[in-house]
């Protein structure tokens, strides 16, 4: 399935940080390069929780595709969504035909994850696409606006109280977020109520939050976000939710918990094709949808195809790489090496994560972060956690603009883009 | 109808240019003063062209009316819809209740306008609000998307051919940036097509396009058209507009064009209140649905009630003011010396509109500028064009902001903000 000029063909689904880079680096091989996506932008997803609160626009964190890789001219940008793979024939199924392939990447990542509760997604939504965030955005700014016209006291309560599930990085950055927007942003735009009262709730099924940092990380966190007026729950399990409230089940019982804002941020799953490819391969997908990568990122019985950040179950030293942006650029720079290797009929050293650390910011100016060799809290970690982001974006414009909207943020405590869309929740 | 400590009130609905300045300015008289929008942000209309051709981003030229009026304490936001006026009661009916007012300034602005073939919005929407932006940006970058995906040279074309209806400013900033987007910003983009052989046509039904400038301007407009790749017709009448394909009927007889992008700019409506609220008076509505006012802006037969903006019928020396920002605005200012004599038991002086001149924009650096004693096209009129929008846009920050993006865009030829959004049509 050689393309008409002789190079072999690798195709890319997904343009997210795997799948991006992994474009980049393969576009230096003398191969045709496809690159799928059923979205026609790379989003930086790490700051989609800014977009859902108003502090960032949507252009602000996503750079079209094709104007990220205009120069390499081997790269071909496919607007399509991938159906299925048929690993036999090394051919994918597109919405809109099919493709054959030499080289296959998976690089689909993950989506929401109810944990069999699909139903709760209308009154819990997540934060994982554009859409997500704008929908998001308007139903916090809504929130408010109903409190400001509800004259019964106890129903204005329930509009200005927030509930964030899942204590993760995303969880601990929206809930965060949405105090400081209560405390600072909206200070002095209302007549009747005191959006400084509002009461944010982040609920966390374990024993404590950020799980995957340093336990005393984790207490730092919990004292930022008291200063921001959120209270952090731990060994709270979410038993129902409903429109407008959430049931949960604690040491003490059950207890009904009304809210107006309840926001998901609890879980993820790889996106379908993951499982698809492991069941037609028969090979092994974790409880996550993930399938199981060889050493080489390949898949066991099909090594001209590779799997790449949350949707592969990839191991080091015994342990599961977990779903995060790092991993998937480092994979995806990988993939460059690997497939030259096998270009050559070889085989490439096996793929090593280098931990360079993991941070999250709570707020205006505080962050954790744990750095391998050092952990650290406070406003550095803040200073830190900007610069890495701002080195990350895509592209300079973005860098200059999101660096802007920061600083007058900063000074400010105004947010730019407070814009409630016409597809939320009208008032 | 007075206030608990009673302060007159004064309900404003609407928060446009004329809105917002009559807020400003009224909040320094001694009344209670309520703004009503169906919005939370007032929109910076005059540069929505340029979200709907992905330069700027929504929230860039959306700011918060709370965040505006922040500081006016005796301004209340309310984010509801009025629904009709009782001029007898002197109240308002909302959406979710009345409101009952002392003074009363109907600034709802206008609607777009298809000359009673309101079927035709479906396949030529019209650019008037934040979602119709990011609609029309989705369905022109889509276009392109579904070139590359053709393979029938005939439709290929057809996506490839983009049609503005309407020769007034909006339609010629309009055309002009799309041509741009195809002959600069997709410039590399795509392997199979060559964006900038799309053709942009721009149908005017009069003898010729920015009909309210000079002739000489005009005809360095079509010029400046023609370097973008824009083919301006005029003297064509539409006919009939389908799902890819407008009738037009011209001195040679009718003709169909086929088009995946057809988009509206060829009128607009006052909004249906000023309509109900002269039927409820027995004062005159034209044809545009605008209410006629007296010389200070009031209705005859309601002296508290104020009618500005696009939704006013207001002559000066025998002619009508045009829909234009700067009548609203001020009308807008010009309602707070209205409403103080009033207070007074006086009336204040007539309302001169000042005519500080028109512009308009056609692509990157060109402009054309009619400022009464001067008229000026090509690059100095853009320079002009550019500073006075900025001076214009409400807060510092988005100055600064639509500044940068403005200055990437013309270094980098660029586009930030390229997304095709979910609710477009999908490719």
């Amino acid at each position: 399935m050689e393309s008409p000029d002789g190079r072999k063909r690798v195709v890319i689904v997904g343009g997210g940080f795997g799948g991006l880079n992994a474009a980049r680096k393969l576009s230096a091989l003398p191969l045709e390069v496809v690159l799928i996506d059923r979205r026609n932008f790379h989003l930086f997803q790490p700051l989609l929780y800014q977009v859902a609160t108003g502090g960032l626009s949507p252009g602000d964190i996503a750079a079209p595709l094709r104007s990220i890789l205009s120069r390499q001219k081997n790269v071909t940008v496919l607007l399509e969504e991938a159906i299925s793979i048929d690993p036999q024939r090394r051919a994918l199924q597109l919405s809109n035909g099919e493709l054959g392939y030499d080289f296959l990447v998976l690089a689909t990542g993950a989506e929401n994850h109810y944990f069999g509760n699909d139903h709760w997604a209308a009154f819990a939504p997540s934060l994982k696409t554009i859409e997500d965030a704008t929908a998001i955005r308007s139903r916090i700014l809504v929130a408010f606006e109903k409190a400001e016209n509800e004259s019964d006291p106890e129903i204005r309560r329930q509009h200005l109280r927030f509930v964030v599930v899942g204590g993760g990085p995303t969880g601990v950055e929206l809930a965060g977020s949405i105090g400081e927007i209560a405390r600072d942003t909206l200070r002095g735009d209302f007549r009747r109520i005191k959006p400084e009262e509002a009461q944010v709730l982040l609920l966390e099924y374990g024993p404590r939050i950020l799980a995957s940092f340093e336990p005393g990380l984790s207490d730092k966190a919990v004292r930022s976000l008291i200063g921001l007026g959120v209270l952090t729950r731990t060994g709270v399990k979410v038993v129902d939710i409903e429109e407008g409230a959430l049931t949960v089940a604690t040491a003490a019982g059950e207890e009904k918990i009304r809210a107006s804002t309840i926001l998901w941020a609890a879980g993820v799953r790889a996106s379908p094709l993951a499982r698809q490819l492991g069941e037609a391969l028969g090979v092994e997908v974790d409880a996550g949808g993930r399938i199981r990568v060889e050493a080489d990122l390949s898949v066991a019985g099909a090594p001209e195809v590779f799997v790449i950040g949350d949707a592969a179950w990839c191991e080091q030293e015994g342990k599961r790489l977990p779903g995060m942006c790092p991993v998937a650029m480092q994979q995806g720079w990988y993939l460059g090496k690997a497939v030259e290797a096998r270009l050559r009929g070889r085989k490439a050293p096996p793929f090593r994560f280098r931990d360079k650390g993991t941070m999250a910011t709570i707020g205006r100016k505080a962050a954790v972060a744990d750095l391998g060799f050092v952990r650290f809290g406070g406003w550095l970690a803040w200073v830190a956690w900007l610069f890495l982001h701002l080195l990350y974006l895509v592209t300079f414009r973005r860098r200059v603009i999101v660096a802007m909207q920061w600083a007058f943020q900063y000074v400010t405590f105004n947010r730019g883009a407070r814009l409630i869309e016409r597809r939320s929740p009208r008032v």
